[in-house]
């Protein structure tokens, strides 16, 4: 059964607070042995690599055989049925359309001191994106990670997806195919990670990798984080569906099954002020479990990190919202943008009844890579920034160097840092001496 | 004697790598320790934060008087003296005015599906700065975090700064009130890290860190990452000065020596086509240093970390600082802006012979907190941006949701996902019976 909360009980404030408190995520400590694998690969590079597939993937390779050939490409996407091509493809589009409209301006402008001043954005040279093998291999996640890099502007885009036996996903392919990936490298777990970060003879290092893993990629990714840029380490993820009681109680149980569904420790939350509301979504989303193929791992998600919070009123759905900062807001109400207008944190919000969180999976547009576990509160999902960086810029003239110079001077001195102060004094000093060049 | 290398030698791409490949960071363990003084002041709060601050830094605080109160920053800041304050003050603005234009917009629009897409930008509610205490308590770094916070609408800002035997730095406490800052916590450390992530009875929680720290309070702020977000763990910084030759070396030499001075683990490097140059700076900066009262660091510097690399040509030079991605990028050269547009990576350019790089330190308006040891390949300095998130908004029309929803009900069977998939069957099935609402 899942949690029932109402705020209006004397022991809501505790108990809510016990409910944000519980932890979701496995503490699978895979740290050590992952360090040993990176040092295995950054001093044996490609023929570690090798061993480790070898060992887990059962898979021979050779440096030859790392990654996909085009004719291999080709061959398994001529497998995919027209009909997942063809959403495959308006995937594609819809998610490139919205990430273009990220890509962020230059800008640069005299300031009345006559300071020249500004910034410059310009993208990551290389970008490696970490797909997972088996149940978790998303062709939509490929989508999502390869297209904000290549419209960032990318200039080579990698791809490391294990194939245990030697199994390929077509759609993995198809989908790189369409994001317009360089190269697929048949690897995968901490040694892929090690791989993209260090470089092999046949594997060039990147400098950021993206993308969900499992605790051994998770751990790896955290190792090399800093000698090349990462995304954020997923935690599990949630949705929370605030509601007025006027929309179907079948779509909202299954809005919080298309939760659900995804692993055991996924969390799926309704916020409703409608008591009656409330105790018909939790009959339909017992109805609707008993027939879903996974019916074990979203059961066990409802079962135990489920909940059903009962609200005086909107405004109070939108504050339990914000002390919960879901990577998933769903608002199912008759005006959603004023409900919108006083959430505060939220990784996603999907407006109005006619919008499932699963659009927002696959076709809507924006990234489905987003802030997990109240991380919502201080960071933002992926999009084309993740794979740009921005230079600052600065051109003083003499007269520039003139009027603020001399400011800068005082401070150095008043934090001792003399070389500072000396190496505008040099300057000053030389007008002073001889008229404006 | 610093490194010399030269790009025609048959050698200089060994010798090159194994310049890149240097470490300046010093492995300064304290992760075991910091782990207990985290659980500590999570479990016994306030009670742990006096114990450390007594033990430490030789003060005795109580709940009340761990922040300072308004009438003790009045009375501190009376003693700086008017031109620090003036000196300040105009950095402040400076500041100030470049951050206020990167503020983020926010975007909504239609597209051809009937589908409402978007973003909207919100800021963190609560950010924590640290300032550290002693050598390193730079009234700079105060105004370089806080101020993009509160240009970013940050609400609750508070420092943590450690006062060693009650000692307390006005021009700290200055700095703070000039940004903005609502709350000065005379607390420094691991302890300090841990009560802004955990909270205690007198301090509440934050959702940011950021500010620079020692060896405890860069291993604490690894530690709460994910909890609460953090900046960038700063490493050694440096700068590359690209020079034409025809810059005068004394300021050259004072502009490397600038960066020297920090601390030892800086690096100063200087390229230019014109050998010449190189051994006039060279010469110039053995003169400065025989001056320099902080002579021992920027000498140890200089003589450890320090390089000239004399080039063919300055497009080779744009291409050796691209390898290295310096934290500071001074191009003296006649047309700096041309030498620019050729380099992909670097935290901050500062372009001209008039444009020192103390400059950008104190009153330039560019943020000083930057990518350090080539993180600047996939990072950028401290902005606006840091102290806001990005939340995504869809808004489906049932005609957009008719239009895109097979799609994703097809993605959704195809990764196994069954009730993404019926989410979307469902108001489709209803779209059928009845006419759109």
């Amino acid at each position: 059964m899942p949690t029932f909360l109402d705020t209006s009980a004397d022991d809501f404030p505790t108990r809510f607070r016990e409910f944000l408190a519980t932890r979701r995520d496995v503490e699978d400590d895979a740290d050590a042995a992952v360090a040993g694998i990176l040092a295995d690969v950054a001093t044996r590079g490609d023929a570690a690599v090798i061993e480790y597939t070898a060992r887990w993937d059962r898979l021979t390779l050779t440096p030859e055989s790392l990654a996909f050939t085009a004719a291999e490409i080709d061959a398994a996407i001529a497998e995919v049925p027209a009909a997942e091509v063809e959403a495959l493809a308006l995937a594609a589009a819809r998610i490139r359309a919205y990430h273009e409209r990220q890509l962020p301006e230059d800008l640069r402008w005299t300031d009345p001191a006559g300071a020249e001043l500004g910034w410059r954005w310009t993208p990551v040279s290389a970008a490696g994106l970490y797909v997972p093998g088996g149940l978790a291999s998303y062709p939509s996640s490929v989508l999502m990670n390869a297209i904000p890099a290549r419209v960032a502007g990318v200039e080579r885009l990698v791809i490391c997806a294990p194939t245990p036996d030697g199994k390929a996903n077509p759609l993995v392919l198809l989908a790189a195919r369409l994001a317009g990936v360089d190269t697929v490298y048949r690897i995968g777990g901490a040694q892929a990670i090690a791989a993209l970060a260090y470089g092999t003879r046949s594997i060039a290092a990147v400098d950021k990798i993206t993308g969900p893993g499992n605790a051994f990629v998770a751990a790896a990714k955290r190792r090399v984080f800093g000698r090349v840029g990462i995304d954020m380490i997923a935690g599990p993820s949630e949705i929370l569906v605030i509601a007025d009681g006027d929309t179907d109680p079948d779509w909202v149980a299954l809005d919080l099954l298309s939760q659900a569904e995804h692993d055991e420790s996924a969390q799926a939350i309704l916020v409703t002020p409608d008591r009656g509301f409330a105790t018909a979504v939790a009959a339909a989303v017992e109805r609707r479990l008993e027939t879903l193929e996974r019916r074990a791992i979203a059961g066990a998600s409802w079962r135990d990190f489920g909940a059903i919070i009962t609200v005086a009123d909107l405004a109070e759905a939108a504050a339990i919202s914000d002390r919960i900062a879901p990577e998933h807001l769903e608002i199912c109400t008759a005006d959603p943008d004023a409900v919108a207008a006083t959430i505060r944190h939220a990784g996603a919000i999907f407006l109005g009844a006619w919008t499932p969180e699963a659009i927002g999976d696959y076709v809507g547009g924006p990234n489905h890579v987003l802030p997990t576990s109240g991380s919502a509160r201080f960071s933002s999902g992926l999009s084309v920034l993740d794979f740009m960086k921005r230079t600052t810029l600065a051109r003083m003239t003499p007269g520039a160097l003139a009027a603020i110079g001399p400011a800068a001077e005082t401070l150095a001195t008043s934090e001792s840092l003399q070389a500072h102060g000396l190496s505008v004094r040099a300057r000053l000093d030389r007008l002073n001496r001889e008229p404006a060049p």
